[in-house]
Parts: C-alpha cells; structure tokens; sequence
C-alpha cells in the first residue's frame, strides 16, 4: 500500500520579534521540524510526506530548508484554524486508494522507528492504530463541584502520535462537521463509530510545548 | 506549626550484582537522595526529615553518606511491605501534636522551592494538600471489553508529590487497613471521607524511573 505522513506544524503564527514557533527551533544545531521529518524519510524513503504549515510560516521554512540545505522530499499544505482543518487540508494531498496516512506532531521529532513501522504495519489491517503509554504518576479526576477524587490510572493511556488510518477511512472522518470534541485524529474516527487499536509507544516521543521540553531535546538527540 | 517530611525511597533491594535502585544512583555527581533531602532543607533548615528506606538498604545509604560527606540531619525508619506501610513506619516517628507532616518520593529531587512552601503553607488550613499538573497529551480510558475512549483531558490531572497534612488527619488515615486502592496519600486519607485541596506542581518535579528520566535529570541539575 502506498504511504503518506501528514506533519502538522500549526504553532502560532510567526510574530515579527516575538518568539519563533517551537517547530523551528533547533535543537543540536538543527530545526525540531526538519528532525521530525526526517524520522519519517529513515522509516521509508518513499513515504509521501505531507507539511502542514500556516500560510504565514511557509517563506520562512523555505529560507530554513535553504540555510540548512534540507533537501528532504515534501510537499507543503495550508495550516488551517484548529488542528482538524489543518489535517483536512493536508488529506486533500493524499490519493485514497490502497493507501494507508499517518498524521503526526511536528514537535515530536523522537518517535522511534519500531513505533512508526508497528502503527503502519498495523494500519493495514485494522485500520486505526494509535500509540499509546501508561500514565507513571497517580491520576485524579476533576468533578463538578471542585472536588476530585483519585482514578485507577491503570484504566488510562496517554495517547501520542503518529495516528496511522487507511486513507479511505480518514477522509470519510474528516468530512463530519467540525467538533471541538476532535482533540486528535482517533477521536474524529470514533465518532464515525469506527473502534481504535491501540500498540504501545515510546516514552521518549515527547511533544516539545515548554522550555523544558525543549532542554529534555537537547538530551534525546 | 512544627514541620516534617517523611521522604521514601523503596525500590527494589540492594542485590548484590544488580542495579542500583534509583535513589542511590548519581545526577551530576551526586546520588538522587541527597538532592531531594536537600530540596527540604533548603526549604526550612528546622525541618524534621524522615527518610524511610528497607532495611537492608540503609548500611549502604550511610556509607554513602560517609563518602559523600553528607551531614544533613535526617533520621531514617525502616521501609515496610508497600508505599503504605513504609509510609506508616515513617509516620510512627512523627509528634502528631501541632504539627504537619508531607511525605515525598525519593526519586523526585526536582521539586520547587515554591512548590514546597505552597503545599505547607496551604496544609495549615486546607489540612490535605497535593501538587498536580495538567495533562497536555490527548488521555484515553481503557473499557472491559479492550476498548477504549477518548475522555476530556481537562477533567485529569497528574498528581505528584510532596503532599502535605496535618499530623493529627494522615495518622488518623493511615490507622485504617490497608487497600490495593492506596496508591497515595491522598487516597488514603480521601478513605476517611476528608477532601484533598491540589495546588499546582512545577513539571520538572519528575519521578525518576526510567533511564531515560535518568538522563533528563542529568539537564535539570
């Protein structure tokens, strides 16, 4: 089956003088985004790579791509107002037949090539695949009236990206109407009522979102 | 009100031959225990530090001492069958008069002086007080029959430690039988039927487990 990756980068918009969205900034010399990208190129040098970026980052990106002579092979589409218009946007680049789509982080540069290779392999026959892993720390749920109470945190995983869905079964997804219950790509697919098969992911494929993380990266590289 | 910590470190017994538990093990030059009596200390000098380890750790965690010149004053009690009744080893030599006692994992020296001193302070008039951090990756729920849900991540939070009581209400807690539902101290004294006030923890207040937290530690020093 043919193979797409779809990199969302949404971050905000590149501010003149404010700071610069954390897929580009570099870790160990080189952007967070080109070292997700290249994740995807070292599991198959075929896979369809799809760049998702705000149409106001994409001159910028092409100036990085330039600086750092990144000449890996992607396309790019435009970035759209929540994370769900930006993958519809990245799936009108995918050719649905025989085809099986990741969507992945840009800010996880780290998954491991075992994780990418399990969620296709499995893709292909369940049709939904996400990885995920255990919680470490107790878990406590928020009530209504204030008040929380502790949750057996065997019961929950945290889920992580790439989410990988036969590209039939995603494009019909995404052509529901827009909730803001659709936090990531397996939620849009439950409400078709389509189940999600889960594989164990990598603890070290962290979304880069604080300065912490950020110095967590320069350790992982 | 008099202060204490009561700190455990369990882990594994010291096998001969085998890894050192995580507590014992360096961060920059110096075993993760010491860093987090030190976080304490550091918080307030008069502090009654209670280290609880098993027994057939502690002739090494004072030769440990000896090596490292280590003279922070602590007392140590013996670390028993689980966390609860290591914990309640811990809390036998805690004066429940007047007083209010926090009990912190060994392994997360990373706690904030803020953090310490806001879990105290609250302590005195909320009496149960635990740091938690919000949840930032999408959290699924495991159902009976292998299924699994995606749940609004906003209704969770990941609770750390230290968590702080008075003396007189997690004594009283920890006189009840013990449960597999115990997971932490909150939970404990929730059995009672008593609320758990959280204040927000700082996210570098990891739990060391993994090496890959060994490694991310190595940055956080």
């Amino acid at each position: 089956m043919k193979k797409y990756i779809i990199v969302v980068a949404g971050g905000k918009g590149l501010r003149m003088g404010g700071d610069i969205p954390k897929q580009f900034i570099p870790v160990k010399g080189k952007p967070v985004l080109m070292r997700t990208l290249e994740a995807f190129y070292a599991y198959d040098k075929c896979i369809n790579i799809i760049l998702v970026l705000p149409v106001d980052q994409q001159d910028y990106w092409k100036r990085l791509c330039a600086e750092y002579g990144f000449t890996l092979p992607h396309r790019i589409a435009n970035g759209g107002e929540t994370r769900f218009h930006s993958v519809k946007n990245g799936l009108a680049l995918v050719d649905d037949r025989n085809s099986v789509v990741g969507v992945h982080d840009g800010v996880r540069p780290f998954v491991s090539q075992e994780v990418i290779a399990a969620c296709y392999a499995a893709a292909e026959e369940k049709q939904a695949v996400i990885p995920v892993i255990d919680v470490v720390e107790t878990v406590r749920r928020i009530e209504a009236d204030e008040k929380s109470v502790t949750v057996p945190r065997d019961c929950y995983k945290l889920v992580q990206t790439p989410q990988v869905f036969t590209a039939s079964l995603l494009k019909q997804a995404y052509g529901q109407t827009y909730t803001s219950a659709f936090t990531d790509d397996a939620s849009v697919v439950e409400a078709l009522g389509h189940p999600v098969f889960l594989i164990p992911g990598n603890r070290e494929n962290i979304k880069l979102t604080t300065p912490f993380d950020l110095k967590v990266a320069e350790v992982l590289v």
